[in-house]
């Protein structure tokens, strides 16, 4: 039964989450709106993380920032106090990374080209695949003489797309140019389609606005990794394995959260802690409905309380 | 009569050559594949160029490319030996100074922030509009920390995008904020949407897919100019003051210069010395049809020969 056809059951009682609780072993997490509003965690959450895993259940932090890598997301987790490792972070690069070695079985004498950030690099490295690009080409000044720098390489077998604050026409045109060279036939992937970044001070064009220059000049649709979309999920249970049948999305979002969890066919729950609210995921006109709604993940400490 | 319903008229007798130029005192012409190929000047253009302004026609070169000023176009003219001062040029960047400041008569208290080179920045200096942005931004690094550095400018009446060789993040995410204040309500104009930009070495990224970034992050789309767009066109008439009905488009493409002039409801002549086919013209599947065919504009010398 597609989960768009459910009407979203809601938990509110302590007797409903612990039933909530025995359905599921796995938690798919989004962060921001759901652990945490900017650097404030939300109440209960620190209480719910610890209970949830002393009761065995498995989480993994899902998000789509491209920027940072598993190693230094568990910094941020560390200093907002929630306990974290590498294993339990799973960010669209790290997806990329595994979609790249696991499902496409990258071969060993190709690179990557990326544009993007630290993030990608690194999780491409851990994964054994060597890259070029990213900050190779930040700060460059280009005069029209030196189109004639830009050159075919042979090596490379992917372009990686992600967010990038020294995106530059350099690095566009080298993107454009393995990618339309047919022969060469490379992957065209991209971290994420969100089109905006949410900045601290306001929000600024994303990583799905920053690849329309390549998807446009070479007429050709890149393969997309992140939220909502399915090959996320599916790199997910590439790397860990677990039972769909009991893994849980977890988030605030109808339009990327839930839409994901729908997307892969899983379980989902949406929180009113963040951007989507109880009528949006009841208006009968929502055609991406919740499995469950409740008030915050921060609730499920009070089963250990009751 | 609309032209797209017309079956085009070959040319092909010095009679008729004669009869052609009888209907028309303007031309505009399209450059690469009508007047030259690269560097190479096409056989007859010398002749028919001093042949057509001896006979009291006025010949105006249009092009899309708003990298150069008309200052710096003739330059290109003299070079190549063609006669021409800036009177006799019409570029994107020069239609968007004419539309900024006769169509839209653009506030004295305002600036406009430009992506692109310095055609632009010239070409609205000229007609007495201050910019900023343009060279300012070339080679920026940016880090996390920057994105505070960025600030609405109440000073920005409008946001140009053109070609620009030094496209960078900072420069979309300055024009993301100022187009993205709905009360400064800032217009947006792209110098053309070419998709790709044609190089000596072959074709990069244009500027039709340079401004995707912004399109697609404030989901708004912008008044773009160049051919085959009708504001060129009404920015032509706005300038030059000659009448449209013996006024013809030439042209080698048939979805960039002939849809041009039909856009805007004159004459055109198809030459098929660049890359647009006869059989393409006549084909009846074809929606975009010249008026008139020929094999080359240089064929025109061969009236004053006759």
């Amino acid at each position: 039964m597609p989960s768009s056809i459910v009407v979203p059951k809601k938990l509110t009682t302590v007797e409903q989450y612990k039933a909530f609780l025995d359905q599921y072993d796995t938690f798919l997490l989004d962060c921001d709106g759901v652990l945490w509003h900017g650097s404030h965690v939300l109440e209960g959450i620190l209480e719910t993380v610890h209970f949830l895993r002393k009761n065995g259940k498995k989480l993994v932090f899902v998000t789509n920032n491209s920027t940072l890598s598993r190693a230094n997301y568990v910094k941020k987790f560390q200093k907002l106090g929630i306990e974290a490792t590498e294993k339990d972070i799973f960010s669209s690069a790290f997806a990329t990374a595994v979609y790249l070695r696991n499902i496409l079985d990258f071969p060993k004498d190709k690179r990557v080209y990326v544009i993007g950030e630290s993030g990608i690099v690194d999780e491409l490295k851990d994964v054994g695949i060597e890259s070029t690009g990213a900050s190779d080409d930040n700060g460059v000044i280009m005069t029209h003489a030196d189109f004639g720098s830009i050159e075919q390489d042979p090596t490379i077998g992917a372009v990686v797309c992600g967010f990038d604050l020294n995106l530059n026409y350099r690095k566009l045109a080298k993107a454009f140019t393995y990618l339309n060279n047919k022969e060469q036939n490379a992957h065209f992937i991209l971290t994420n389609d969100d089109t905006t970044f949410p900045a601290p001070n306001g929000i600024y064009p994303g990583t799905g606005s920053l690849a329309q220059p390549l998807i446009t000049a070479l007429n050709r649709n890149p393969l997309v990794m992140g939220k909502p979309n399915k090959p996320m999920l599916d790199c997910f249970f590439a790397n860990y394995h677990t039972d769909p049948s009991r893994t849980c999305m977890v988030g605030d979002r109808l339009d990327t959260d839930i839409d994901f969890g729908v997307n892969g066919n899983i379980a989902t729950l949406m929180v009113l802690t963040g951007v989507s609210t109880e009528a949006e995921a009841m208006d009968p006109k929502q055609p991406i409905k919740p499995t469950y709604i409740m008030q915050s993940f921060g609730d499920f400490a009070k089963v250990e309380n009751a």
